[in-house]
Order: C-alpha cells, then structure tokens, then sequence
C-alpha cells in the first residue's frame, strides 16, 4: 500500500500502520501533541482518495469530515491512498540558515569587559625529539613542555597515551593540543599531529521545549559563522516538559526523548559544517543551555523527580560531560559544558537570559521575564536574585488553544477590532499568507479588543448578541476572528479562559517577587521581556489583559532569545561562565505550588485585568473612555 | 579428521592446520618462542599412529625422529592421528591457588610505618531525603554531605549522573561510595545503593614476561585472601620483550598481545572470585607493576619506541585508568593504578622490588638484582639509586638453551660433578620426577662444576677426551649431564657459550654501577636476589661462574617474587604508592647499550669466572687446590 502526497512523493505503509506512523517513518512530521491519542485533534490531512478506517473525533467539526479531513493518527490506510496535508498540520522542520547577531552580541560580550576566552584553547607545540641523552618518556617530554609554558596542573585522561608515541612521530614532533580549563586544573581533551590552529569553532546550543537553535561560532574572532535552527523533535511526545516527563515515565522512554534531541542537535551540526565545510575536529567545544528537564533529557538524566514534590532535580550544576558519552557526533573528545539550573522550573534558559540581559550587574531592580513554553520571572539587581516559574503552560505558543499557533508563517499575530462596526482587522505573519490560525501575540490581542469592546465581560465570557461573529461551535461559545475558505479561525470561551489563567498566573508571579522582596512595580526600573513569544508582542493589549503590569510602555524592553544570547557568551568567555554560576548560585528560587498567596494573587487575576482594577490606573481610565 | 590424545580426548582439524593450530584451538598450548616458524623447536610432540606430513627439522635428533617426534607447528595431519605430548611440550597454566605469605607481608608493610590506606575507600553515607523546604539537587545533596565530612574538592564523573537519582533513592537515601584518592582531589568511582561495605577487595597484579601472578587481598585488614598465577599467554609471540615488540611490529598485532595478557588476567580473576565468592562490584581498585614492554601491553600502548634508538616509552608515570577501559572484567569504573617505570628496560617490577627489599630506605649501600627473563640491577641506598639493565636475555629461563626449561616440575636444578669419577649427581624439581631438562640454577651449577673439574675450559670449550659423556652433538660438541630413557640431557658448546654471554652481561651491570659511582664491591653491604630464577641458585656456584661477585655468602639475600611484593604493598597503602613514585623518580637509569666501558666489562666477563682473576680472590684459591 501506498500513500501519495500532492508532491507526487510515494510513502509505503505497511499494514495496521496509522498515516501519522506512515508519514513519520518516512519523514514527514505533523504537529501533535498528545502522542497519538487523537485527543489534540492538531494531526488533521485530507483524504482525497482511496480507503480508509478512520475513528470519529470531537476534534472534527461537521463541515471538516464532510471535506474529507481525518486525524493522520486515528486514520488506517486499507488500499492506495491520496492525502493532502494542510499548513497548519505539517511541523516544519526549519533548517534556516541565517547570519546576522553577530556584532550586536560580540559588542555584548565586549561590554562586559570579557576577552575571548573559550573553555578550550588550542596550543601548538614542537617538541624537542629525543636523543639518548634526552631519552625521558613520550609523556615526560609533553608535560616538561607544558610546564615550561607555565601548565603546571595538567591532567592527562588515560585514553590519550594509547596514542601518543604516534601522534607524536607523525608530524615531526609538531603536535596541537586541545586544553580543557577546569576550575582546579588543566586536562588534555584532544592531541592531533602538526598544526591544526587554523579552524577552531565552538558550538551554542539552545535547546528549547520548542525550538533548538545552534549557533556556529568561530573561536578565534568570537564571530558568527551561521545559525541553524528546528523544532525539537521531543514535541511528538508532549508540547510542555510535564507531558514529556510523564511520556519518559509511562512508556519507559527517556532514552527515546534523549535520543530525539541529541538527534536533531546532530542535523542542525551536520548541515552547519558541511555547508562551512568544518571537520569534526575543528570543533572544540560545546556550550548548552535549556531549561531543567531539557537539560536533564539532553544529558540522559531522568526527569521524573522534578515532576514530583518535593520536585528534585538530578543536578542543577553539571560536571562537563563530553561529545562521545552523550552521542553528539563530533569528535568524541569535545567537552560540553551546561550550563547550570536554578531548581526544577528555573533553568539555565532563564540564567542564560539573566547573565545576556546584564541585570545581575545592574545596581536599579529589574524584572525578567521568558514567556516560551513554560514562563519564568526573576527579580532583582547586582546584589540579589529572586525568581519563580509560572505555570503558565504553552498556551501562548498554541497547545490547548482550537487554533493556536506558533508564530510562525500564518499566524495571525495582531487583532485589532473596530470600535464602531466591531470587525476584526488581522495581521498575518509572512507576505500574501492566509492565515491558518493565531499565536500568542495575536490572541493577547484579540482577548485585548474584545473587552475593550465589550465582546467579552471581565471573565471572559463571550456576550452573546453584542456580535453576529458570536455564534456555538463544538467546544461552547466561539468568537470568529477570521471567515476561511477552509475554515473558519476562532477563539472560543474555553480558549479565552485558557488564556486568562496563563495570564493571571505570570502577573501573580510578578506579585509575589515584588511582595516576598518588599517592592511595588513603581520600583521597577526595567523588564525584560525574552523568548520568540515576545517578539510580536503588544505590551499595551498585555497590559489591558493584565498580563504585564500597568507601567510606561519605556519600562519594557524586548531582548529576543536570551538564552542563546547567553550560550553564546559562554562559548567565549571564562569571565561569562563565571558569571553564570554565580548567578545560577545567588538565584534563590520560590516555590510557588505550596504558597498560600500565590494562589490568592492568581485568583485575583482570573479577571481581566484585575479584581484590582486601580493597580491598573491607566487600563482603568481606558475603559472610562 | 581428529587428534587423538592418551587421556582419549579427540579434538576435530580442520584441512591445512597444523597440529599446533588444531591443538590450540582445542585449548591445548604447547611451548614455543618462534610463533610457529619451526626454528625454536619447542612444541616437539610424539606421532603414536595416523598419516601426517611434515616438515624435517633441524631441531630434532635422528634419535627423536626414529621415535616418532615431530615439531607440532611444522606437521600437518593427513588423516585420523593418535599423538603424545611429552612433558617438555606443555605449556602448563597452573591455576595454582596457595593461600601463604600474608602474615609476612603485612609484617613488611606494618615496618615500614604504613597503615591500611588503599588508593580507593568506601563511605556510607545516610543522606536525609528531599523536602520542599530542602529542595536542593541530588547532586549538592551528596556533595553537601561529603563536604560535612571534609571531602571538599571532589570529582564527580558525568557518567555518574546518569543513574544517581535512582541510586540515591533504592534504599531511601543509603549509599555507598567508592572514592579514589588522586594527587590532588577526590574522585567519584562508583556509586552503589545502601550499605556496600561487607566485602571490599583488592587486586595486585605481577605482569612477568613469563608469568602472571594475582593476589586477592581483603581492603579492610590487609590480608591475602588467595594467590592465583599462569604463565603469561604472550609466550606464543616470543620468549622475551624484544621479540614481542618485533612481533606485534611485523604483525601489527599489538592487540592480539594485548588481548592475551588481560584474557590471563581475566581468567585469574575469575578463578579468584568463583572460589572466593566475590562480586564483580566488591573489587574496588587493581594495581599492577610490570616491566615497561609488559605495562605498555598491557595497558594496550604500542612498544615499538621501546625497542629502537633511542629507546623510548610513551610513558614511565602512567593516569589512573579504569578497568572498563581496559577490558578487565571487574566493575568498568574501577580504578588501576600502574607502577611508574623508570625507563624502557627498567620498569614498575624493579621499582615495585626495591620498594619491597627497602633498600632505598637503608643508608647502607646495596645492590638489588632482578634476573628473570631481562635482569636489571639496582645498586643505592636512602640518598641515590642508579640502574642498569643488562641484555642478559631470557636464557636462565631456558630460552636458546636446547634442553633449558624453567624452574618447574622436571627441571635439573641441582649438578655436582663428582671430583674422582667426573660423573654428574643431579637433584630435579619434584618427587619422584624424571628430568625432562634443565632450569637456570641448574646450568649455573653444571657449568661451575664442569670448570672446576676441567671438562670445561675458562672460555667454556668443552676438553675433549677429559670425559667420556662429551659427544658430538647436532650443534657441537655437548656434555651429557643426564642419559635418559627418551631422550638425554645435555649442555652443548653454544650452550655454554650462550650462559657465558649472560652472565658476563651481569657482571658488567654490577662493575659498571659501582665504577659510576665510584665504589667497589667491597663496599657493598647487601645483594638482593629477586625473582623466580633465585630460588634454585646456588650462590657459591654463581661466584665460581663469576655472575655475582667474590663477596662473602652471607651478603647475599633472596628475597622471592618482590614485584609482587611491592604490589601488594601499594594496594594497600597511600605511603606505599608515594615511595614508589618518588623511587622511580629519583632512580638513575645508565643506558648500556652506549656506553664504551660496559662492552669493555663485558668482554672481560667472558671468561670463567673472569679475565682479571683476582677480582675472584675465592675462585682463584679454590683454583688453586
């Protein structure tokens, strides 16, 4: 049996294989979040001819399946099938290349006062050969040198010396070492033979619930060389880190999560050096960052402990692991250094962010906040650090929402709705794009209007009759923000509600840091707002919806992907990890799931904006208006 | 087609194999140091009956020829064969298991002022679980506890993240770990759930060219629980270092030796833990000395250096390595500790000798000699040492010798001539054993006493006419020492010639230290005679030889295997391992092979006992009479 896209591309299917396994084998990745359950409904294709067993979904609505849509999961091909694949279905694997950043982060690291300063350096050395007069041994004759350059702790692992007395010989006694710095000592990491100083990179990697993005980097300028990015493969097993961990635990499957990310870290490598034709061995280290149970699947360490109270992490600082143990393919030597974690929800995306954003230097206090598939919030200035995560769940970034989205090519990421005729004006990512549903932007914008508006009261119910656009869909009341040839994309009442809960639980994050630290949000110099979610955000219509705090919209500065910002510091700088680990150490961390007033503080934010409307003088006024 | 044995064992050939080949794919190892070229005539066994084709050899006598001996490397079956190994043939593995030696080597180590300090030492560690409150990682959880009780700069692994939180939560937060002291931290070796302290054993490791010999030895009190040995499977490759090294050059076959040596190992070990009833988990460090040929094969780095100009090993202080890394078959991540060598003829076996006869403790002068299948001597006190090693090659052990074997079951160790009849009286190893050769010992005797009686003269030509039992043999004239049923004993010409060689080599070692550092034998306080070869010899016959020198018996001490005594000294004790290092250090290795006057001390030496007599004051006497 056969399965034929539009491409005209031919996949086999082997017998009681579901379209998605089908497609999947043979490359062909669709969006899903709920392991092939068919409970997310995100898997829709569209039969177009040929036989097929499907079962029903609510995750259907009438007009679909009288259009020939299907869950790829809950679908069985019984003879020759033609399929279409809608955009918003397929998971694109992106494999952009772009250079740019460059200057703006190498002037970054150069106002921090750091020098380039990697965590290996190379060091060429020319040996003295022996002679019968000078007969010490081939690892005498290697540290005698290195001590005459001033390498006095020097450790040499064992596996080096299997080699040695070749390498040696073979170019003349020239040899190029790789030297790991440790805080207490020096330790060989690679030997090659000659002169191997010209090309010398090091690797950035962020690994994202979301998206991995890696960053190509030329040790001996601090430049750019490329960037490469994707969508982390683990997604097929959970949109949030809470779904993955119960994924690893109910099917036994950490090794086949780990085995996910190591992978789409080994094609992003892959395609970067061939396309800047960089061997294995030019690369001379690694630098990630992720969030705690990213780290942790990335390292192979199990999660499950972070999931459960007390929520323990195996480790928040990690000895450097390398290359060959992990799987990475470069040379197995390569050491990788993690970057360190806070406790079970703060990460070292978040201290990554912290250490690129600079507040730790910064003597006014400042807020930071990374909104991505979790939410993180830190607190504080150069002499302390407070921080919280929110459960805010990755509703902004599209999971439980009908038609949410990332923002990416075709999301509506701007709703504005007329105030006379009540008709939503859309903006859509990408040029002469229909739009295929809405990200987080866009329905921060949307909820926004629609109170304003009065679409929606202050708890998000939708009034019926303000709006023709009002009407009852499969899961309750609906707004329609966009008539589709295809489809109609819509908000409905328990999306909205999805959404203020997310809201309501990062404003009473912000909360509870200013409360437990005796501040109010005047004391706020700054915010910080990182991650991709921030990128189309509209702070005004996040304030409306009470989501960021009612302050000048001068206080908020968006700063883009912190914590690759950050992993690339670390690739260069001595200075930088440094500053990492102090920052991950003085980080205090509070746990919101036992805090009695942070629940008082959410509830107080199930409304839009607030229970209390004065801390919101300006949306108050608006709404006088 | 099958080889039949006496026992009635058959073992299957296949077409085009040799005897040999067969038999030792059969398990079955017959002595040999030509690695099957037909030029050592080692492996001569007894066709009983069957069709084989065979090449003629030199090796054998018509006599044997007659009786139906073949060399088993040069003999291919034709069909069903009944064959009969002779005694002198088998390679015998001894899987010899004597518990003894432990109360004196305790003594030993209690003298020099060492505790009970092994490189490894186990902790339990009772950690108090997670809570909300005390929410740190697993990992600063342990280190947290180790650094209450003052381990502050410790190592942890990567690997060993892996399965900690699993571990650290088996036995609800018991542990047990095993931490290596290294120069200048801790460092995490294992991790084991709950309380693992019961059994705790160590490995001590003699690497001989020729044998191996394991000592099991109980961590807590030092004691030996067993003693394992077998000969070195190497023997197949060659005899001596010299020929390994060309062999693993001309074969690239540095694995397949190596491989040999760790399956020895492996196998004692084995032996050791059946019979002991010890887990793989319970042996927590291995320590070896070996000569630095048999240290770099076995730690599996090429030799090749070591053998040509000028003369290098790729190293003489070796990292700690892991067993996992090496292929022996204990826990992966337990640790083995190398003895430093001193150069590439004097290795960790003299440094682990001297470290056990304590001579670089006495302010006397001594001299240490180790003639085993090389020689290396040591002359020093508690300030200096210098080292030689002589070119003696492996003939005290049989090797070159035609009727040389090594001192086990049938050798001739023991040979007065007596002085009216000139008939030899001999004493063979065993009771009630017919001799099948003749051991080191025994030569040093027969040749004395040959020259005291005159059927030799001081350059070693045998006197025709002074004895009937000179003959001619099929390498020279030859002295019958034993007529046998089978076959006769003898010592012929190039024999002689052969031992003459050696011994002069020896003697130019001890004159050669001695003139460097400017003293004579007369200010010698004690030699220490180590290994296998000095348990047989007689002192006043070595003298007459002029292989030691004219010095008063009681100067003389053997001390037995003291490789393996160092060994076991270092398993068990941090001082032990320092006097070790600081031996090899501050040892001073004279090369030979350039130096003028040793070729000139050597020449001299090739007389019995000397050119210059009266440095034989007691022969000359004895002469005289």
């Amino acid at each position: 049996m056969n399965i034929t896209l539009p491409s005209g591309k031919n996949i086999p299917v082997q017998p009681d294989m579901s379209i998605q396994g089908a497609l999947k084998k043979a490359g062909v990745h669709l969006t899903s979040s709920c392991a092939g359950k068919g409970t997310c409904g995100k898997c829709k294709i569209i039969i177009k001819s040929g036989p097929v067993d499907t079962h029903s979904s609510t995750k259907l609505t009438r007009e679909e399946i009288k259009k020939g849509h299907v869950l790829a999961c809950q679908s069985f091909p019984r003879g020759d099938l033609s399929i279409e694949i809608p955009k918003e279905s397929e998971l694109v694997v992106e494999g952009k290349i772009a250079v740019g950043k460059a200057k703006d982060l190498l002037d970054l690291l150069h106002s921090t006062g750091a020098g380039i300063d990697p965590i290996t350096e190379r060091k060429i050395l020319n040996l003295p050969p022996p002679s019968i007069t000078d007969n010490i041994s081939d690892l005498e004759r290697l540290k005698r040198e290195l001590f005459s350059k001033g390498l006095g702790c020097l450790r040499v692992p064992f596996r080096f010396l299997i080699n040695l007395a070749n390498i040696l010989r073979k170019k003349n006694w020239e040899i190029t070492l790789t030297i790991l710095h440790t805080e207490d000592c020096y330790e060989i990491t690679n030997i090659f033979p000659g002169n191997k100083k010209t090309t010398r990179c090091g690797i950035a990697v962020d690994i994202g619930t979301t998206t991995i993005v890696v960053y190509l980097i030329d040790l001996n300028d601090g430049s750019i060389l490329d960037i490469a990015s994707t969508y982390n493969s683990q997604i097929k097993f959970g949109d949030d880190v809470i779904t993955r961990i119960v994924y690893a635990e109910e099917h036994t499957a950490l090794k086949t999560l780990n085995k996910a990310v190591i992978s789409d870290v080994n094609s992003l490598l892959s395609l970067l050096r061939k396309n800047h034709n960089i061997s294995l061995d030019s690369i001379d280290n690694l630098v990630i960052a992720g969030n705690t149970t990213m780290t942790h699947i990335f390292l192979g360490l199990d999660p499950s402990n972070i999931r459960e109270d007390p929520y323990i992490p195996t480790a928040n600082s990690f000895p450097i692991s390398y290359a060959g143990e992990l799987g990475v393919k470069v040379n197995p030597n390569t050491p990788l250094y993690t970057f360190p974690c806070v406790a079970s929800y703060v990460g070292g995306d978040v201290v990554s962010g912290v250490l690129a954003s600079r507040m730790h230097k910064n003597k006014e206090l400042c807020l930071f906040m990374d909104i991505g598939t979790n939410g993180e919030i830190v607190l504080g200035n150069s002499e302390w650090l407070v921080t919280v995560a929110c459960s805010a769940g990755p509703c902004f970034e599209g999971s439980g929402i009908n038609h949410g989205m990332r923002a990416t090519e075709g999301a509506i990421e701007d709703v504005r709705i007329n105030r006379d005729t009540l008709e939503p004006e859309i903006e859509v990512i990408g040029e002469d794009v229909q739009p295929i549903g809405i990200c987080g932007s866009g329905m921060i914008d949307a909820i926004a209007e629609m109170f304003v508006t009065g679409i929606i009261d202050s708890k998000g119910k939708l009034q019926k009759g303000r709006s023709k656009r009002i009407r009852k869909g499969d899961s309750g009341p609906e707004f329609v923000i966009h008539y589709g040839e295809n489809r109609d994309i819509v908000l409905s009442e328990p999306d909205i509600e999805n959404l203020i809960r997310a809201k309501a639980a990062i404003y009473a994050g912000f909360s509870i840091l200013l409360k437990e630290m005796g501040y109010t949000f005047n004391d706020v110099h700054k915010i910080y707002i990182a991650g991709g979610f921030g990128k189309f955000l509209d702070v005004e219509k996040a304030i409306i919806l009470g989501m960021l705090p009612d302050l000048p919209e001068g206080k908020f500065k968006y700063l883009g992907n912190t914590s690759i910002a950050g992993t690339y510091l670390c690739t260069l700088s001595q200075k930088m990890r440094e500053e990492a680990e102090d920052i991950a150490e003085k980080m205090t961390y509070i746990e919101l799931s036992v805090s009695r007033s942070f629940m008082d503080e959410y509830v107080s934010g199930l409304f839009i904006p607030h229970t209390n409307i004065d801390a919101f003088p300006n949306v108050k006024s608006l709404l006088k208006k």
